[in-house]
């Protein structure tokens, strides 16, 4: 036999803490990261609580503001197997905590086996003192009247014995409320970690994304286009229903090695470069493109936009053409190779010499995430709350974390749309780490199976707890093989798609309204006479554009509260694989949204959709209407199987608001 | 804008290290409690490793014994989608801790880019001095002739610039796992929680337990049986194949309130009690019952069971009759009620006035603690090392975390049985903690559908990283329905369900050999004439017992690997609800025992087994010969579906063993 190794002191151990607490929902990776909701919205927390024997058990859920130092505090709920429920509102923007709290309650246990023997007819004087014992010790933590209460309660126990058994019962069950305010809880398990709530505004649910060049906004062709100039663009934007009017980099742009059109490795001299080679003598990551206006101008935009309900977002490049300003100022934050030059970014056999990524493994590394971080910052002061962060997955992610909380502490409004098109894993830790946002594999997501398993893991698994998809189906980055192949037809119906299975999405919107589907080359996904290498000018206003479309659906995504988040998201079978079908509501129902989508952009499709009628609370017996929102047209179903089709030349989709039959009067029926 | 509240100096954080790992498994809350392996089993660890950006990493699993300060370390491998994957095996009792390293590895990113640079027949003349600084500093980490071929690379890389980009390449390759051992380790990531594995005895996996009262042991009726006749006892046992003989309490039994046969409330003189009331004057939970015999001819008892491979298991029952030393002795250890009198086992209505629970909410816990830790002790200190814990669940959860590991560390080939017959999380809570096996459903788990949902549970979910069950088709306690209404063939089946689906089963032996199953009174479970409350003799030699059957089983499970563990259990579709089939098989299928129960008891049944002969490696063309192990019958199965029917008053079941053919000789098939 071995000798004690570890002679663990008994003394130290909380060994009369009974209540076990596990399993606790939501909790993500142990609690290492925060589960994130908007203001307003509710945490449904769960946990498995329970103790040893048969002594009945309190528990509670407790949360509070960062801001606060009290725990607010809800009972659970007994569920079934040994699962507890509650859940509270998150009311304020930064950080919440939850944690659960249980302890054995005696006076709970005593209370219900006095009702036993009661009921047995057991001589119940001893139980009564024993009660009366446990019910002074709850006086003692109550003070004023319920102190008072409690007092009485004891002295009937104690000296009353020609009440009845069922008249002590009746006195126990009336002051049962106030006792179990002043229970025992000496020996309460507190779950051994406090969780997190990230609390964003209601936008980081719900928002409509415009992409937009501001150089390509002068009305004049060809000339180069001012912050002025994207003020005139306000109110159009604003009536065809966008709330985040996003801007490539708006920093000066570097000469050497500059691209041209197309992406020519040598630049013409009037050629305008790209936006993301960050930095010229002009100024870097804090300064503005002279060409597009000052600071104060810039300011002014913001400004301008608020009013027309529009959040400028900035795009955050954190990389530097040779030119900028931090090369000279700051070499060590770069990497240098043996020949004494700067090492530029490869993906060999690939060069792009006219970017310099910074080196996060330089012995500086403190002071390059401080000024990264003062970049974001920066940008907050002039009014930005809302970030494009440009490849967060190549800088590390431990930067991130830091620069989300600094930013945060100053802007809990702020908004971080992660783009990082790569590994799954790698994206969900970028949203676990803070990201309100993410791009997602939407634009390649085309097929009934593709879409139905990638929204439903979006919508239905764990991820959502942290992953806020926004939908895309374009972007100056990437215009789909689909899309190339595709005409008006298939950029309708991908833009219903994006807009209702995602409260949050966006467009790389002149390009998207004109359905430019011009690649630069088969099987590439660039754009041909990319707007990232030229100034652009595009018809917005010629007649066949997809705006009047566009202005409608955001209409109806506005009006309809079931739009506007994506857990409730569901697909429902069709008998054909070119239609597909999905619903959102609100949690009760009433705004009940059903979207039929017609994926073949050729051909009429038809078939049979069939709905669960009975989880959506309609009547099987009694017809039901659909008021298409796109065209105003009102169908009579009935039933849960029912027909429809879609001619993708004249409509690519249905968006159906349910209503229901609430009285009929004479010839009419009244539905909501 | 807020000002900022929590300044986190950038300088503390780990901002070099840029490796991620996550969703480490096995791991089971959150690292709180450790997984469970025997000696000699293997552990398969997977986790999340990526990096940001382009980098290649490398990362390794650690593993170590406690006794040990050095980490042994295995390189992970690359599954896909950021998995990586590697096992390690544990050989010695005690704790074994886990945890994954990684690191971004600027070698193998490097090498890897060289490659294509080299194939893009791009000047790579930079590139070399930039690996030969990498091979430098992996030289410095290294030392005697390592460092000297080391030193040799990177004074070819930088001065033979005569040799070709190939040869360079190969140079390089050549040299590759040497520069890996001493790869940059300096930013390395280490997850954050090292892992446990708490590993037994090869028995905590496999073993066949044999209930039995010894004081029924005499071979003169009616008289209280000794230690020395349970030793006459053993070699039948030993013969019938049982490695594990379990007692009830073998200590003083109480006087005060003691129950008479079945159960009496008022018992005879010459009635001998519940061996559960434990403790009068002659002694408590360290004494033996003086009708036993002495210490000294418990300890024989041991060490001659030892001798027929058997260990002896005791019943650890925390609870005292009214007559225990202890409530003398410690009265603050028990709870008092106001009339001054001790609190007795109460389920309201009902009470058990021949039992004081302790009181662990007493001000004295940690003396509690101690001495019954010091009961588990003494009992180890004679010999013991298997101990069966009644009703764990009525003590804290604490508590035993507590016990088991004090005596784990004194004794780590102890072995506990959970015998907490409760609502499944509090029994899942009593495995993490410690506790080697459990007792489970499996007495009231009858239908095909409950033992495969049920066994399925077991052996397939991550439950099985803690709970090991242990099936008993009965117990003192339990004598099911099912037993009750079936006659000697559904003890025959539940016999070979037991002993097949569990490595570890048990039963309560006299009275299942010779399937006694008289209930005393309608709806109990109890038998007639309970064990628990008299002296029972046991006719066991009757021909017509079950002996044969159980001795023929227990020899199958020591000769077939495959019945040594549970966690390779499937179940196999067949075409009738009352034939079900599993198969339990090696890691190499080279032992593979396809096992199929007639459920009915009464009734002749017969359908078609489908086996998935494919994953079973077997040939669909060819023939396979299935060899009875319980009759020695040989029949051939073709292809994946095959006809089998049982009667059960012939025999419950087929224990087959798959044997494929090795070769063909003249008129002879010969099968492995």
């Amino acid at each position: 036999m071995q000798t004690t190794k570890q002679n663990n002191s008994v003394k130290s151990l909380p060994g009369r803490e009974r209540v076990v607490i596990e399993n606790v929902k939501p909790e993500i990776d142990a609690g290492r990261f925060p589960i994130k909701r908007v203001v307003g919205e509710k945490v449904l927390v769960e946990a498995d609580v329970f103790v040893d024997g048969h002594d009945a058990l309190a528990c509670v859920l407790q949360y509070r503001h960062e801001n606060s130092s009290e725990w607010a505090e809800l009972p659970l709920e007994f569920l079934v197997n040994d699962r507890w429920r509650a859940e509270f509102t998150v009311s304020e923007l930064g950080v919440y905590q939850y944690r659960i709290q249980g302890w054995v309650d005696h006076f709970a246990t005593w209370r219900r086996d006095l009702r036993k023997r009661v009921e047995a007819q057991q001589d119940i004087m001893t139980d009564l003192l024993i009660g009366a014992e446990l019910i002074e010790r709850a006086a003692e933590r109550a003070d004023g009247p319920d102190a008072e209460s409690l007092r009485d309660l004891v002295h009937n126990l104690r000296r009353r014995r020609d009440f009845s058994a069922t008249t002590h019962l009746a006195m126990v069950d009336d002051l049962a409320p106030l006792i179990a305010r002043y229970s025992e809880r000496r020996f309460a398990t507190t779950y051994e970690r406090a969780l997190e709530v990230l609390v964003d505004p209601v936008k980081a649910r719900f928002s409509a994304w415009y992409e937009m060049f501001p150089r390509s906004c002068s009305p004049v062709p060809g000339q180069h286009g001012t912050f002025r100039d994207c003020e005139a663009r306000l109110p159009r934007l604003s009536e065809m229903g966008f709330d985040v009017l996003y801007f490539p980099p708006v920093h000066p742009i570097g000469q050497t090695f500059r691209k041209g059109k197309n992406n020519a490795l040598v630049a013409k001299p009037d050629d305008v470069g790209s936006p993301w080679a960050i930095g010229s003598e002009e100024g870097g990551h804090k300064s503005i493109h002279p060409k597009l206006g000052t600071l104060e101008d810039f300011r002014r935009l913001v400004g301008k936009a608020k009013e027309h309900g529009i959040d400028i977002a900035l795009d955050i490049a954190f990389q530097c053409s040779p030119d900028h300003p931090y090369v000279k100022e700051h070499p060590e934050w770069f990497r240098k190779r043996p020949d004494g030059t700067i090492q530029y970014a490869e993906n060999p056999p690939k060069k792009y010499q006219d970017i310099y990524p910074f080196d996060f493994e330089s012995e500086n590394w403190p002071s390059l995430w401080e000024e990264l971080t003062s970049v974001v910052l920066f940008w907050a002061e002039q009014g930005v709350r809302i970030f494009r962060i440009d490849n967060p997955h190549t800088k590390p992610f431990r930067f991130w974390e830091y620069l989300l909380r600094r930013v945060r502490q100053a802007c809990p409004d702020a908004i971080f749309l992660s783009e990082a098109f790569t590994r799954p894993k790698v994206r969900y830790r970028l949203t676990k780490l803070g990201f309100t946002q993410a791009y997602t594999y939407f634009a390649w997501r085309n097929t009934k199976w593709e879409l139905t398993t990638y929204l439903t893991e979006l919508a239905q698994t764990e991820i959502r707890e942290h992953f806020r998809p926004n939908l895309w189906p374009n972007t100056p980055d990437i215009l789909t093989e689909h899309l190339q192949t595709g005409e008006r037809p298939i950029f309708g119906s991908r833009f219903v798609l994006a807009a209702t299975l995602g409260a949050n999405y966006g467009i790389y919107g002149p390009a998207y309204e004109l359905f430019e589907n011009r690649a630069r080359e088969p099987r590439s996904e660039e754009y041909l006479n990319s707007e990232k290498y030229e100034i652009r000018d595009w018809e917005v206003d010629r007649p066949d554009s997809l705006r009047d479309l566009i202005t409608r659906v955001n209409k109806i995504r506005r009006e309809n509260t079931a739009l506007q988040s994506d857990w409730s998201l569901r697909f429902h079978s069709t008998d054909n694989d070119q239609i597909l079908c999905y619903s959102k509501h609100t949690e009760d129902f009433s705004n009940l949204i059903v979207t039929v989508v017609n994926l073949d952009s050729r051909h009429t499709q038809s078939g049979w959709v069939e709905l669960p009628i009975h989880e959506m609370g309609l009547d099987p017996e009694k017809p039901y209407q659909m008021h298409d929102l796109l065209t105003g047209a009102h169908y009579m179903w009935h039933g849960s199987r029912n027909y429809v089709e879609l001619n993708p030349h004249f409509l690519p989709a249905h968006i159906l608001r349910v209503r229901r039959k609430i009285r009929a009067e004479q010839d009419f029926d009244y539905y909501m």
